[in-house]
């Protein structure tokens, strides 16, 4: 191995980190809680942008951009979202820096103090609402269907490469509609586009739910969610969209008039996904080699290694690589041909593995003879020798079995630990297995808050597509509507 | 027309700021100094971002993200560099808000001070180097050919849209190299790049150069540029590209091992273009019925509007629009079809004109009867009938046309406004009329420092593939190694 990682029996935690760094994805920063996301880890996100960017504009929606600021007193416009995010914000209080008297660096200028604070945007509402309250007057204004691309900042005390960080990338999509209906259609829409791509393209199974008013977003009516299990057992919230209703609008004063003459506050929705998805994939998928990268998400899908000992044999494989490099890039699959001289077959092995690459090429002197390739696959780790016959039409069927055996083994294991406990004894017993726990929960916010306090598990979601039988709470034994997901989670 | 432009004639200043806002661009936001981009304007950004992200890519550069923050010390370690941003950047001194006591609203919690202020990046050269210095160690680990998409600050003072904003986005590429020589060729090769993307793409043509010391970025050894001149004869920075030397490697204390097993400082580059970009394609190239926007830079280069008076005369022309569309996109012609039924055609074609599409296509009954349809073109506003036979080639051929006629109108405006200026007498007349005057200077910060103050023209650049003759500096007559460029500038 070029690098050795944890294994994640040893200390699952640490194995992340250890990946997470060594395959050279995200480091600290010098600044407390805010990453560096690294060229490797940027081209995964790239890839995460493009596909859920073309699903963005294919329903409608374009982009924008709002400014990174928010002025203190729009927080406190909307009571649920103050409280919310308040106790969490980076807030710019001066705009000058000059020389220190005593010679030594520079010192916040006293003089250049803002008349208002700024809040740096930790969710976008506030300053896109306050904007919209100039956009719309008419339904004939209506919907907008706008989504930003964005850094934000929550101050979060303790942070996660890529799970939690203080600053993190994200999209946030925020739109308007004159009707109730509409808007939530459009929470569902992009619920439905988050589960699409969270399965399609990261190949990680998720559960489409909407969260208990305790995991509600702060200003949101309903918040739609999809949650993910990872292979330690815990969940992980990997997008979630929101049902905002008229909150927004009657903060900000947005007003239309509607078909028949009629004035109404305008009905709002909200959605994003962050660069905690890559941290869902890594965490989903990857095993005690390295990562494991779904094909379509890959920055690069497949690697090409020579075996040779003289500069004749390399230049007899360059050539035949050179051959099979444009097949494959006409199907679209992307590839890198490894000839750097410095390091050995076996480094570059390990070192490919390590970073996920989901096919291996590796061609020696005996290939360029018979006419073949070894193939490698990341995901099983299994090598088979190859005809170069059609090779490009094979690895382009490799590349979708991949695709679809990570997504499956993601989705055997999800059905693996989810189960139906019935018992709060029970419930105690099998959370510390971790999985999905499917239980009965009388609806109430206190129930929850101490399952919680008791077991650290929370309501992961209530199932849109889940089994509505009745039942009976397992903690108060009053009378539940259906089974809930309880879970420990990220 | 949808909506009244002032003219250029009239006030230029007025008229950009109306097109801007009237062709839905970008507007001030609630934030002082920061804009908010409207999706019209966005789209424009994104083609940009596409074809510099393409050809940053080309030339073997990868993206990443670093922190917004940047502690406070960090841009204190290169003196110059701390000169030039101390005085204009948005300080965070706190990181969480709490409930105001009198139960209005929250104020800034006390409690939650920072210990070391935290500045917004109004460019990352030291935070970027900082990180650098824990990735490299061996000229193995050089040349970094890295890139970043982000948003940056800068307080200043008098702001307008696009051109000068508090918060702006850019990209700001940062490379490091074992040689002084390749630091150069890399500085070199991304003010090529940029000026290839003016010229090519927005069809802006640019003068390269190198900025005079006083114009040089603080903190560089050398600043290339690119300069552009609008219509009102005033010159505009388009992008530049900074051979740092050592500086910031001795600042940060980022050295390397070379082949020879010797310790050195590394050398550095940085370079970038911003939203700065928008400005001056809108300035450039529009005239007094709005945008006039470059074929390659176009959210959507044909529009194609209906001309009908029953709906059955729709239903007949959208039939033959639909067999039009696939045709021009199979040649990767963006095409939107403005079937909207309660705008009239006067009006939609005043909007568009607004808007800037490059090619309209009008489609009435006469047309259907005939096989034609009536092209007009946004550039020229020529209209003329067209048979559909082969119209999509005809379509191609004509936006390239209007790219290339774009081009050569700036070019030619460009050439009739650039002139050899030998006396200071001639040059405090000739700098009133606007453009690029070329004289020569003495080399001195003080001259040029003395000529700015007395006509407001600053040095854009002393021109990279310029006239070396020698001659008399027109304001000292002392000895000059070459004509400069003066211009009063954006």
């Amino acid at each position: 191995m070029a690098k050795e990682l944890t294994s994640r029996s040893e200390n699952y935690s640490q194995w992340y980190n250890d990946l997470v760094l060594k395959a050279d994805l995200a480091e600290n920063s010098a600044v407390r809680g805010c990453m560096v996301i690294k060229p490797y880890g940027y081209a995964i996100w790239e890839k995460m942008q493009a596909e859920l960017d073309r699903m963005f504009k294919e329903t409608g929606h374009v982009n924008a951009y709002f400014p990174l600021f928010i002025p203190k007193s729009f927080l406190s416009k909307e009571a649920a979202h103050v409280e919310g995010f308040a106790k969490e914000c980076a807030v710019v209080t001066h705009y000058r820096l000059k020389a220190s008297p005593d010679g030594k660096g520079v010192i916040v200028d006293p003089e250049a103090k803002l008349e208002e604070e700024l809040i740096i945007r930790p969710t976008s509402e506030t300053i896109i609402w306050s904007t919209y309250k100039n956009w719309i007057q008419s339904y004939r204004d209506l919907p907008l269907l706008i989504n930003q691309w964005a850094n934000v900042v929550r101050w979060e005390m303790r942070t996660r490469l890529f799970l939690r960080t203080a600053e993190f990338l994200w999209q946030e999509g925020h739109t308007a509609h004159a009707t109730e209906a509409e808007a939530m259609t459009e929470a569902r829409l992009m619920l439905n586009i988050y589960a699409e791509f969270a399965e399609n393209f990261m190949a990680v199974p998720v559960l489409k739910g909407v969260k208990s008013p305790n995991e509600r977003f702060a200003g949101a009516l309903e918040t739609f969610c999809i949650e993910a299990l990872m292979q330690d057992g815990k969940a992980l919230q990997a997008g979630t969209s929101h049902f905002l209703g008229q909150n927004f609008a009657k903060a900000f004063d947005v007003t239309f008039v509607d078909k028949n003459n009629k004035q109404d506050y305008v009905w709002a929705t909200s959605w994003g996904v962050s660069t905690r998805l890559i941290g869902a994939l890594i965490m989903a998928h990857s095993d005690d080699n390295g990562l494991v990268l779904p094909p379509k998400l890959a920055p690069f899908q497949v690697v090409i290694v020579p075996i040779y000992k003289t500069d004749e044999q390399l230049a007899a494989i360059t050539e035949k690589v050179n051959e099979i490099i444009p097949k494959l890039r006409k199907l679209n699959i992307s590839v890198k041909f490894d000839n750097n001289d410095t390091k050995k077959p076996g480094w570059k092995f390990a070192e490919y593995e390590l970073k996920g690459v989901p096919v291996r090429l590796a061609m020696g002197v005996r290939d360029l003879e018979n006419g073949t390739v070894e193939v490698a696959r990341r995901d099983t780790l299994t090598k088979e020798t190859v005809s170069l016959e059609n090779i490009e039409t094979y690895i382009a069927d490799l590349l979708d079995n991949i695709q679809k055996n990570i997504f499956q083994k993601a989705f055997d294991y999800r059905t693996t630990v989810t189960r139906d406990v019935n018992s709060y004894e029970e419930f105690k017993e099998e959370i510390e297995k971790g999985g999905f726990l499917m239980c009965h929960w009388d609806g109430t916010p206190e129930t929850e808050e101490r399952i919680k306090e008791e077991t650290k598990a929370t309501i992961r979601c209530i199932p849109i597509d889940g089994d509505l039988t009745e039942g009976i709470c397992m903690y108060s034994g009053k009378p539940s509507a259906q089974r809930v997901v309880f879970a420990r989670a990220y």
